[in-house]
């Protein structure tokens, strides 16, 4: 590959495209953002049976242009990036091509049979929206501290998920089908709902004792509610760190005593004394 | 404007309305509390049906007071300010205007018709409710707490929403219209009811494919309602361990600066400069 | 009064009553928690029509004799206690006083329609069970970290309720009376059940509108349910403390230097160096 | 017993079933784990009517042939281990046995009206599941957090049903039979439902005062849901943060005693006594 020239038409359309530093890229980025969440409301919208009866041909057209637009965005970036496969099967290159597809399958597949599944395929263009944490920075620490605390939090689950098949099956043999409870992986449901302090009660004990089991179980969800949180909380306060906590206007003292008048606690990098402003003979400091 | 006299008529209503150390002060601002909590019990229990029926004219009546009160108490404030425009368009006087405006206007839009819009202009009046938070203190600590976790919330509670459209899409294909999930809009709803665990059970999934999209849903709510909790009580414990954590290894630094050499961050205590050794002038610091 | 004499009867029997680390003080405790226990189940049994209509007679057998018990039991309370007076007025005398009482009123006054109201009289016995609280010793740390953390905790309560109120009336105006929103109070409380992430699922909105802003509520819930968490956990981490944290097994360690080797770090009670065994002149150190 | 011969069948054996750290005993842990999900989802698919009615013959014959697996390995584990009475009194040796034992009671006892009966014993099958936990290792942290702050948690947790058991009662006498409060042990279901924020509205209260009472419960439950939270998360942050807290300042001391003065706590580098200068000999420390 030739040496990258700063001027060509490819590289500066993917500063426009890949980056957000200059004004234009800035503008795309911006423009960019307002096409996809107009394009989420769009599908949103077509869902609502009223609304997709009356404008209907409108939302069609506007679907269109969208899919164009993004179909034109999606080869700009192929082009322009120096490596396109690694583009391609990256998390984004393939969210990219999927929210760009739908409607394009739409055309070959024909029948009224086929229209309601392709619908369904439109429907994955709302994966776009996933690039919107792309301009979010700060997301970046969340899922970190997401990550750090993601084998216990999974361990937790877990635990969470097989206390819900016993008390599921237990919720099963105890209220039986009359109060809803009509095989055991609905009872798992209602379970999961229950601890997860959901409730819809769609299902909920009318027999005495399995509102007693009930009630255990939502006293035990209550009890460990409180694990993930922890958990996160502690992952927490351990990042933040001691920086964080002393600001700027805090700075460490070490032990190092003025030879003059025996003051302590002078700043790391003090040369006088600030009681009495003799020099400060650091080499001396045993701590250094 | 004239020098503040002090003991003018203006100067002590100043003093009785927007200060509570004298004793007038303090009963003014106890009972200004009362009818604002009174007339917020009043807009209540108006819109009880059998209520209004029974003490229509009564609850109308006393209506009128309040309102004729807080105009006179906002005219009041107006006058003894010295800077009427501040106050007016300060976020407290929009309130006190908002809270005087609505039985006036109800009283020039006649007619059927408009009298419920104006019902709903009166209900307005529950802002005045806020005014409460500026007599307690502790108040300001939370709000600045919460600002400073505002943006990782916010990051948070943006990734809630991805979350719901996508989940929320792919509920509405699976459950379908007979479920209740009429169009992805409410799908989206529905899922946020499930993922903030308050989960009403006006709609609920019936399919099993459903009921397992939503446990995960609910599990997933579980484990991500731990950020939000974790991000703000790690930011409590910041503002609050800083003593806990410095320790007596750290002293707090000014912002003084050394005539001599210009250094800054001197010991509360310093007389020396640290890095100079000049004599330091504390009476001239400009953080005093 | 007398000098206590400490094998008096009425000194012994205090010693059973009021203290525990006798074995039959131990005992008397255990019996009456048994006691206190039953005569809760009792209470909640006679609740259940078929149980009140098939065992009425023993059930009320039971209760007299349970009352007869503890009127025994306040009687030698007070007997036994050297200032019967603060006794009497005590959390606990209240209580105690309160819990035998309902059940003799019943006697006095007859006829059926009082009789409904005396059970509900009778249910308050439902207090003796906070007497339990007083053989765990762990509660009073628990009641001291609330007490803490109360006036943060009440302003937030505060904010909840202002939001509440604002945000009822608004869905009161946008949801109108069909969907259960029938008054402002209503709303309000169907607020309250929302934010608190409850969601019983008997009043929800119904409208676009209303949907849109149950959802924001929701978030909003979501949001500010981390605040009293962080609160608490805080303050929690706060009372642990630095000793807490290091446990027997981490000693300080300070920076004077051996002066045959120059290791560093020794414990701040060494008399010699670990590492080469020369003796150390703490005396010198300056941290002393 | 003979001294272990390395290369006995049963040597080896032990090796694969027990351990998991050759290639054959990973390879029998991970079937085992599919068989065990396997056999909890066949148990959960023949709650299932209309799949039990279709595919009876095959779940059936499934079930033998996973209970026939299972009994082979619990006699492979007794014949194996060198304690058969520990292993089968111990924690998992009753697990496994439950788990293998409902399908051949099935068998001796006949019957349509047992048959049932049996269907529940076999649903217990589903405790086979807790063996997964033997293969995290995580949980152990899991379990340690949740027992150090077991008492704490459990102090609350009978906090917690006081309050139920008194607001349950109020709920009772205030709303009625009318309203789905027909005795007090559903209102105090309906308490814990509540305070819980799980919140099915199976029972919702109807009377203005009941939903007064109602948010006061959620409300107090949305401040006291910060409790366990807040005592796990602290719970955390300590066995976290200790190396964060302890800083350089801080080192570990062991349990070795100088064998001069007999002084302990010394620094786990440390090679003479800091208190007499004796030279420590940490290969005879106890806590190697």
């Amino acid at each position: 590959m030739k040496p990258t020239n700063k001027n060509s038409w490819r590289y500066r359309l993917h500063e426009i495209i890949y980056e957000a530093d200059t004004p234009l890229g800035k503008l795309f980025d911006v423009v960019l953002l307002a096409i996809i969440l107009l394009s989420i409301v769009l599908v949103m919208l077509e869902s609502v049976r009223w609304i997709d009866i009356k404008y209907h041909n409108i939302l069609y057209f506007c679907e269109w242009v969208i899919t164009i637009f993004f179909t034109i965005e999606y080869i700009a970036r192929i082009i322009t990036v120096k490596k396109p496969k690694t583009y391609i099967f990256s998390f984004f290159g393939i969210i990219d091509f999927l929210s760009t597809i739908p409607l394009y399958i739409s055309m070959i597949l024909a029948g009224s049979h086929y229209l309601l599944a392709v619908r369904a395929l439109r429907l994955l263009r709302v994966f776009r929206i996933l690039k919107i944490t792309r301009y979010v920075g700060e997301s970046n620490k969340l899922v970190k501290a997401l990550k750090d605390s993601r084998p216990k939090i999974l361990v937790f689950l877990f635990a969470v998920l097989i206390i819900s098949i016993i008390a599921g099956t237990l919720m099963y043999i105890i209220e039986g089908e009359e109060s809803g409870f009509v095989s055991i992986p609905v009872s798992v449901y209602w379970c999961i709902v229950t601890l997860t302090t959901v409730g819809f009660g769609d299902i909920a004990p009318v027999t005495p004792l399995g509102q007693f089991l009930a009630a255990l179980i939502m006293i035990m969800g209550y009890g460990i509610i409180a694990v993930p949180t922890g958990i996160v909380s502690a992952e927490y306060t351990k990042n933040m760190g001691k920086q964080d906590v002393l600001g700027k206007d805090y700075v460490h003292v070490n032990t190092q005593a003025c030879i003059n008048c025996g003051a302590q606690k002078h700043r790391d990098d003090a040369k006088f004394c600030h009681k009495c402003g003799e020099e400060l003979h650091p080499e001396n400091n045993i701590e250094a």
